[in-house]
This record gives structure tokens, sequence and C-alpha cells, in this order.
């Protein structure tokens, strides 16, 4: 077996604290998958002197482009948000590392850009957790339905909006009361903003239809509407009449296949469709193909533990390439449509 | 660009021709996913003088292992059953070809056997389409959750017993009259036992036991109970209960971490189950995964379109690795666990 494979850790929140354990505690199995040992050579954190139960102090550091800069085989973000994860990821690949990253609002904005980085660089770049959690998605796109043609996809991707209406549907209770509830339970957060008004699932969305349909898509380019004006009224007539509303971001080609159509807003599913019955914080993604018809995946979209299963499932994908040095397929954007 | 990769097709059935009718009509967007054009070199048939509407007669052959050895880039093989099926993709692998199979019976077989090959030979084996048809679904155990510990499935992988269990379930009516209607509507065979007694659901149990446990488990190690003994009155008491009864395939690690129990049997489903509305001839598998926790893979699980889906994205995957003179990755059997 050759030398140890390294990685490095920059993020040291819930998702990075579960991607360092699952990585310490399925040693062996990673080992064995993989054909090397996967070694981590340190931890990104705001606060290197906090205590972290499980985590060695030793791997703790402040100094995130350093660590980002160090020319490990794979470098992990679970920072989030653009600044500073943007120019950490550059670095990153100018160093020659291949990247694993969960930061949606990231790839959502500037994907195309980090994409031709990587290409340029021969090394990987790799986001299943960035959509839909846990719920292996991305790579089944890219490279399961690569032969097929999508033509259309809805996804319920938004687990605090789905809690809040799950609970709606179910007590008929008032969206401000689900909602303290939904803050109270920890799936939303104190600003529920970029949840309710779907920018997060905008984000999504645009990922998904630049995988599905090889053009690029930014979040800006998604209409938007979130579902702060669902009333508990709307989901009473919905349900009398064997609907149920959830939060949808619906991505679909264009009939002339010269364009997409990408829009959040809140939709009536008949209870007899998969999307109907996933509740509460789960994640689903129906998609449609020419070949293959209809397709759902499904499973947790957020959660430390989650994240981190998608998370080390990329890093395994990429240390696999780093051993016969090549890298998985590129994201294949040809297709150019106009964003409708 | 490159020179064109070539592809051989044996079997000219169902599938067979979905499979040549989607690589010919998806040319440009294969070319683009790919980086070089495809081109099929031929297709091996029982009786080439047959006509068959959209396909290039020229490319008809009933040389079967000629073509198996002819040495092309890939070997599509959707003959199905063991022999000849074994001895052309023994060949095919000697000759170098990359393989892509949608046989559950020789996989569920000889598995161990047919990876080992590939693996020496450094070329890839493939077979996404040998259990839920059209739903990515291998790919994901293989790749995405690598980086988890797969504790349990539960999978509806046999659309006929489903839909025969949907039919009972609506209609109330008595399995033998379901049973010929489903065989007028051509979704069961004029002799079923392959579907209803389980043979088709272990052989795919088998299957995915090998991925998701790292374990080589062949279809003779499974447990079976068809569901011809499941009458109208235990649906309907089911029913009452809240409960559904599905045919399901079941693979879980012991406790002990050291075994793995297969089975195939009816069982009693509660309606709030993500299984439960899985209808029709609609295949889903259900994966428990320690840090991942519950996911459903959900589609269309046989079909000459939907199957043909599968096989083209195996191909593209194949394809690509010919191109950067890499192998995807190897089955990972490290675990040699006892199958209970």
């Amino acid at each position: 077996m050759g030398s140890p494979l390294t990685v490095a850790l920059l993020g040291g929140g819930t998702v990075g604290a579960s991607v360092a354990q699952l990585i310490s505690e399925s040693a062996d199995d990673l080992t064995a998958r993989i054909g090397r040992e996967l070694k981590l050579t340190g931890i990104a954190v705001r606060d290197a002197s906090k205590p972290r139960p499980g985590v060695d102090s030793k791997l703790l550091t402040e100094d995130a482009a350093g660590l980002a800069a160090s020319g490990t085989d794979i470098v992990i973000e679970v920072i989030g948000g653009i600044e500073p994860a943007k120019t950490l990821i550059e670095s990153a690949i100018a160093n020659g590392s291949s990247i694993v990253t969960a930061n949606k609002a990231l790839l959502a904005a500037h994907g195309a850009h980090l994409h031709k980085l990587a290409e340029e660089a021969g090394v990987d770049l790799y986001y299943e957790a960035a959509v839909a959690g846990a719920i292996p998605l991305l790579r089944p796109l890219r490279e399961s339905l690569a032969g097929d043609k999508v033509t259309k996809i809805l996804g319920i991707v938004n687990g605090t909006t789905n809690f809040i209406l799950s609970k709606m549907y179910n007590d008929g209770a008032d969206y401000s009361v689900v909602l303290k509830e939904a803050q109270d339970l920890g799936y939303a957060e104190a600003d529920p903003t970029a949840d309710v008004e779907g920018f997060d699932s905008a984000a999504k969305a645009a990922i998904l239809s630049g995988l599905a349909f090889h053009t690029n898509v930014t979040a800006d380019d998604v209409y938007r509407e979130g579902m702060t004006k669902v009333t508990a009224d709307d989901i009473a007539a919905a349900k009398s009449l064997g609907y149920v509303i959830k939060l949808l971001a619906i991505a679909e080609l264009t009939e002339d296949d010269k364009g997409v159509i990408v829009r959040v807003h809140p939709a009536m599913i008949p209870l007899t469709h998969p999307l109907a019955s996933v509740r509460d914080a789960f994640n689903a993604v129906f998609v449609e193909a020419e070949a293959a018809g209809q397709v759902m995946f499904y499973g947790r979209g957020a959660g430390g533990a989650p994240t981190a299963s998608s998370v080390v499932g990329d890093v395994v994908a990429a240390a696999r390439h780093r051993i016969t040095g090549s890298v998985g397929p590129a994201q294949s954007i040809y297709a150019d449509l106009e964003v409708r």
C-alpha cells in the first residue's frame, strides 16, 4: 500500500466536526475502499482554543489560507458562503489539490469559474453535499443519467420550509406559529429569510440545472417566490381537493430545446405524486428524462452526519482518482441555453 | 477531437433495440459529453435477416463470439442469462474491452469472478441496469455512499410482483385474476415463476448486498419466499391496519458487523413509509446508512427505454475512462462477511 493521501479540512462547524469524526471512525473501511490511508493534516477553525470533543487539538489551526495552500491531495471546504471560501478554494486548486465542498452559495454563483479552474489544473471538484445533503443526487445526474436527456426536475430541496409546510398541513396551524416551533427545534434559523424566501432553494435549483441541462445557470437567474404568504386556509383548501402545498425548485427544458426555465415557488402537488409523501425535514428530487422516465431521489437534506456522508463519499471518489492519476468527468457544459 | 470510441452490442431484443436507438438518436449529445464520438461497430442478434426498423442492417451479425472478441473499446451485453453471455464477456475482457451489461442473473451468480477478470485486465465492468432498471442506484452505492456504512437495504426490485400486489390492493382481487391481467398487459411472463417466486428479486438482492456490504453474496445464498400465497384477504386485513403488502428484497448487516442476512419475502409496510407509495410497475430501493440516515431511490425497474438509459449512462462512464486511460473504482470486496 502506498503512502497516505493527505486531506485538509477547512471549517470546524457542525458539518466540519461530523466530517472529521466520520473520517476518523471509518478509517479502516475508508482505507480498504480507497486502497490507501487518508491522513487529515489540519482543520482550519475560527477559534483554535475552543475545546472540540473527539478532535485532536494538534490538528486545529486558525490559518485557513496556509492550510488551503499546503498542497494536500484533497481540500475539503465546509465553511460556507462566498468569501473567504472562494479565495481558499482557488488557492487550493492552484496548489494542485482536488476539492470537495458542501458550499451551495459558492457553486450557484461561481460554479462555472471554479469548474474551469479545476479542469485546467487537472483536479476534481466535487460538491454532492451542496444540494440535498445526504442524497446521492449530483453524481447520478452527472454520470448515471449521462446517456439520457433530462427534461424536467422538481425538487423539495429545503428542509426548513418542508418541515413548516408539513406541520401546517398536519396541524392546520398558521405560518407564524409553526415558524416559531421550527426555530425552537433548530429546524429554522433566527433569521429564516434564506430558507422561507426561497434563496436557498434557488441556489440549489441553479446547481441542478447546470448539471442536468449542461448549461450555466446562476442563482440570480432563478425566478423566486418564497412560501411566507401560504396560509393555513390555502393548505386546507388544497387538502380538500386532494393536494398538498410544497415549496418546489423547478427546472425544465423549453419545448424548442433552446432554453431552460428555472423557478422556485409554492406549488400544489396531488397526494398520489411521489413528492407528496416527502414530509418534515426530508428532501427529494424528482427527475424526468426521455428514456428513463420518472426517477426520484429521497433522503435527509441537512444535518451534520448526513452532509458528512456525502462529503466523505466525494473524498473517496477524489482519493481513488489521485491514486490512478485521473479525474472524474468534468462538468460538461456545452449547451449554452437561454435562461427564460 | 480524437478518433471515435468503438462499441459492440450483443443482443437485439427489446433492450438491445432501445440501446441502439438511444446511442443513435443522442449521438451529438453523447459526443459532447464524452469528448469523442461513439461508433457502433456491430449488433449481434439471433436472426440477422429479421427486419429491425431504425437499425442499420449492415451492423447486424449472427457471430456474437466474433463481435465480442473484436477488441472494441466497449462491449455491451444485453442478451441475458448465464450462457453464452458469460463466455462472451470473458472473451471481451480478454480482448481488452470494457463491459457494460444489464445481466442480473450472471452478476448474481458470477459477479466476483467477472470483477476479478475486469480488474486484472484493467477494464471497467458496469451493470447499473441489472438492478432496478432506470434507477441510478449501483453507482450511488458504489461511489456516493462509499464514505458511509450501509446497515440495511429494503427494495421493491420486481415490477411484475409490485404491479400485481398494487392491483390486488386497489381492486381487492385475487392473485390468479390479477396475474392473468398482468400477463395480458405484458407485465408478467407466460411463465411468471422467476418473478412471483422471488428468483428475480433474489438475484438483485445478491448484487445489492455485494456493493453495499463489500462482500460476496450469490443468488443461492438468499432466503427466498415468493408472493403467490398472498391472498386478497391478507391484503384487506393489512389495509385495515394501515399497512400494504409488498414483496421486499431485504439485506442487512448483523449487529456484530460480521454477517449479512439477505432475504426475499412478502412484508407488511406501514402506509406512512416511503416504500408504501411505490405503486404499479415502479421500483424503489430504501437504504439506511449510519451517517446518511434514510435514503431512497425510485423509478422504473424495467422496459426497453428505461433500461437503455442506465446502459448508455454506463457506456458514457466507461468511454470517459477509456479516453483518460483509467478505470472506475473496483468492486472493493474486502469484508468477507458470513451470509446468515
